[in-house]
C-alpha cells in the first residue's frame, strides 16, 4: 500500500482520531464500533471506515474496534513519538507561546534554536533555547540539524526567510505567517487560524437558527 | 435548503475556497472550473461539485464558476464581514498575540475586553483593550455584549472559565487550551495546533520517501 496516496482530508483526520481514542482509553473503554466512535466524533460510520481502510483497516468490521491497537497503529502513522527538531524563527508573542506550548512536546517537538531579528530579544531566552540573531542561522544550521522551521514572523518577510531556510536544508515548514507559502521540494503547513474563527461563527449563527 | 445538514468538514473547507479565490480575483483570474479549482487546492473536482452544492451550485457546470460570484456567496455564508465583539480569556503570550493578529480583524473580530487574573498583567493593555481582572467579567458582560469568548488558559481552568461565561450568556467559544470542551446550547471551536504539526511531520516524511 502506497501511503503516498492517502488524501489530505484523511491525513487531517488523523490526529482527531488520536485525541479521541486517547480519551477513550483514560476512560477505559477498550472497544468501539465505528458507530459509537463516528457519533462521538460528528463523523459518519462509513466515513470512519474508509480512512481507516486506507491504512489497512485496523480490526475486524461488526466486532468494533481495539482502542489500544488503533491508538498504537494511528500513533506510528503519525510519528508521534519520533523526535521533530525544530528551529523557531519569530520570537514575538505567537513564537513565544509556540516555543512554551507542552502539547507540542508531548508530541515529540524538540526547540533546538530561536532567531529573531529584535535587539531587546536577541540574548534573551524561550523554550529552553538562547534567542540568536537571524545571521547566526547559517552557522547554526552547519552544526544543527532542523527537520523543520517554525515560521512565527510578519507575512512581509516569510517568503525571504522560507527560501533562506530550504538553501540551508530544511525540508518542512510550519508557517504561521497567516499566508499561504510553497517551495517545490519542502513541505509546508500553512496554519490559518482565521478559518478556525470563520467556522466557529458560521456554527454558531447556525446552530441559534 | 437547511444549511444545518451541511457537514462540518463541508463547512470547514468554505474558508479555504475563500482565500484561494481571494488569491485568484488579487491575480485578475475572472473564471475557473472546478478542474483548475481542484488542481490548486489539492481536492477533487467532484468534492468541489458536491461542496458547493450543498450551498445551492454557484454556477453553471461545464461553463466554470465566476471568481467573484463565488467570493461574495462564500462570504456571505462565512459571515465574514459580520462584526464577532469577542473576551479574551487569558492574556498570556498566545493571548496577546491573539489580541493582536490584524488577520483576524480582517475577518471581523472585535476584541471588546480582556481578562486575566496575573497582578502584573492586569491594568496593561492588549489588542487596544485594558487587560481587567477576571472577576470583572460579570460587571463587563452586564454592560456590553460578547458574541465569542477567546480561551487562552491552561487546560486546568478552561472549563470552570467556560461555564462562568456560560452562564453569563456567551454561546460561542474559541478554546485555544489544547484540551477539547463542550457546554451544550454553546458552540466550541477547539484548537488543537499539534494535529497541525503532526499532518506536516506526517506529510514530509512521506513526501521524502
Amino acid at each position: 500500500m502506497d501511503k503516498k496516496q492517502v488524501s489530505l482530508a484523511v491525513i487531517r483526520r488523523l490526529p482527531r482520531y488520536h485525541r479521541y481514542l486517547e480519551e477513550l482509553l483514560s476512560n477505559d473503554i477498550n472497544k468501539i464500533s465505528s458507530k459509537e466512535l463516528s457519533e462521538r466524533m460528528g463523523l459518519t460510520a462509513s466515513q470512519i471506515r474508509q480512512d481507516f481502510n486506507c491504512f489497512g483497516g485496523f480490526g475486524q468490521q461488526g466486532y468494533g474496534y481495539n482502542v489500544e491497537l488503533l491508538y498504537n497503529e494511528i500513533s506510528e502513522i503519525l510519528g508521534i513519538s519520533d523526535i521533530k527538531r525544530a528551529v523557531l524563527v519569530g520570537v514575538g508573542n505567537l513564537g513565544r507561546a509556540l516555543a512554551n506550548n507542552p502539547d507540542f512536546f508531548r508530541h515529540g517537538l524538540r526547540l533546538v534554536g530561536a532567531f529573531d531579528v529584535n535587539p531587546d530579544i536577541v540574548g534573551k531566552s524561550v523554550g529552553g533555547c538562547p534567542v540568536m540573531h537571524i545571521d547566526a542561522i547559517e552557522p547554526f544550521l552547519e552544526r544543527n540539524q532542523a527537520d523543520l522551521a517554525i515560521l512565527a514572523v510578519p507575512p512581509s518577510v516569510v517568503m525571504a526567510v522560507a527560501d533562506r531556510l530550504f538553501e540551508l536544508g530544511v525540508r518542512g515548514f510550519w508557517n504561521f505567517s497567516n499566508v499561504d507559502i510553497d517551495i517545490p521540494g519542502a513541505t509546508f503547513e500553512n496554519v490559518h487560524l482565521a478559518d478556525s474563527l470563520m467556522t466557529l461563527h458560521y456554527r454558531k449563527r447556525n446552530n441559534e437558527n
